[in-house]
């Protein structure tokens, strides 16, 4: 499903057979694209493969530099020389748009020690979720600033205003989505994949690629739920404010509090909970 | 959000403020519980990590069994000793229950490349969609038997059935869930997790445990999307009928179409689309 240039759209067309409970059409239907994403670091002689991610192409500058970011691979962009898609002789067609080069300044590969424990390796402090928060402190992630304070309509209505701009979602139904806003509740930036991780990725990678971060003054909304993962990738980030259309995960909740995050779940018409740091949200006192 | 035997339960009580549009309230409300697990692996004198996954505690004998399975780690029931909570003494309480030992027959550790080249490491057959499903016939996944023929109002009553036995979900509306039937409808089982993967390596892992493997009469529903990955498990799994509430992605159908799975998506009342495979659901004739 590449298309004809090689390089995989954000969707594709596909033959469906339609049931509605009593009759059957044929039809085409557009799905949401999943291709693997190769990320490979450079630096003077090194080259070095950091991840295989399964991905929806489209913002895949974005997705290398926000996960590299997020997972305190990468320090800032000044650490960056350009990223470029490995446009080698030997690399198929179809593979081209599937490899990404993120070429260092410097001669030497950063540590991937902790890129590397976060797959597969043991941690020296242990495996439970309270070890992984302070994990996240020894790699340098500190509290969010004390960011904005915003009306609780404001937050309730972010839902609407993603749902309007997510286009690819709107035509697959398969897309998972990361909206950032300002304070007073405008639109900046949004970015779509199949995987919730790397929609975030993408968006942080839109900041830091643009000077943008920390993002001291900035809401996240999250098109499903909060996972630890998440959270750590906001914190990094330096996001004061997390929504999330779905529930958070206990582990979640644990971060945001640790890290002084506003993290609010459920948002649903005018509804929605607050789970840590209410104190950037203007509510009615308790009745 | 330990329990006090040091246990992490499938779901905790945290402190939440709920905001209607109007007025706030203060409850407590139960959050989906994220806690590490790590997956070891031991034969003979050899001991390796294999893998550390975000999951919800509950199953964890089944969703390390599962994801060895799945992975192609693990080739048979017969290749394991036993599954055991790792309980040295010196691991601290509250990460003995985040830590699975697999103890193997054998005097070796298995090949763990391919598990290897899935995370970090550049593939020799390409970094493309249809490189990583050849990647899949070379690991030794064949098509899926020819299986079960159901009526498409069969299909289209799953969902229901589902939500029905979803009880960690029903309490915190933060869980994925994948769920086995057989081509009668009957539910046979259902595993819940924050990750839909583990959903599915922990239903995976129970009828590898149960010696139900190849599940080539079943039916498995996914509550959420489908993606390469799930439809991966399946075909290990050897399922003929994967039906997903929400949308699949383009590789999903690629694979399901490749390996002779029947896909069926957006089930919602008495609709869904299927995909691949439409052979084996009986559907009236298009009008």
């Amino acid at each position: 499903m590449i298309s004809e240039q090689g390089r995989p759209g954000t969707s594709v067309e596909t033959h469906v057979v339609s049931y509605d409970g009593n009759s059957v059409a044929e039809r085409y239907d557009r799905l949401a694209t999943e291709e693997p994403l190769e990320i490979r670091m450079r630096a003077g002689r090194h080259t070095r493969t950091v991840a295989i991610t399964m991905r929806t192409p489209g913002a895949d500058f974005e997705l290398a530099a926000g996960f590299l970011f997020n997972e305190g691979v990468l320090g800032s962009l000044e650490e960056l020389n350009g990223i470029t898609y490995c446009l080698d002789g030997e690399v198929a067609d179809e593979q081209r748009y599937n490899i990404v080069n993120v070429d260092l300044r410097g001669d030497e590969l950063p540590q991937l020690d902790a890129l590397e424990r976060h797959f597969t390796t043991t941690s020296a402090c242990g495996v439970c979720g309270k070890a992984n928060i302070e994990a996240l402190r020894g790699r340098g992630l500190v509290p969010v600033a004390a960011g904005p304070r915003v009306a609780a309509a404001l937050l309730a209505a972010l839902p609407d205003r993603l749902a309007a701009s997510q286009r690819v979602f709107a035509s697959t139904g398969g897309l998972h989505a990361a909206a950032l806003f300002d304070a007073r509740g405008e639109l900046i930036a949004i970015r779509e994949d199949v995987g919730r991780h790397n929609a975030l990725d993408k968006l942080v990678g839109w900041a830091l690629m643009n000077g943008k971060l920390p993002l001291r003054d900035h809401i996240v909304l999250l098109s499903g739920r909060a996972s630890y993962e998440l959270l750590q990738k906001a914190v990094a980030a330096g996001i004061p404010i997390v929504c999330a259309v779905s529930a958070p995960s206990s582990l979640a909740v644990d971060l945001a509090r640790e890290f002084g995050v506003t993290l609010a779940g459920f948002l649903r018409g005018a509804r929605f909970n607050v789970y840590a740091g209410r104190e950037r949200i203007a509510l009615p006192a308790p009745e």
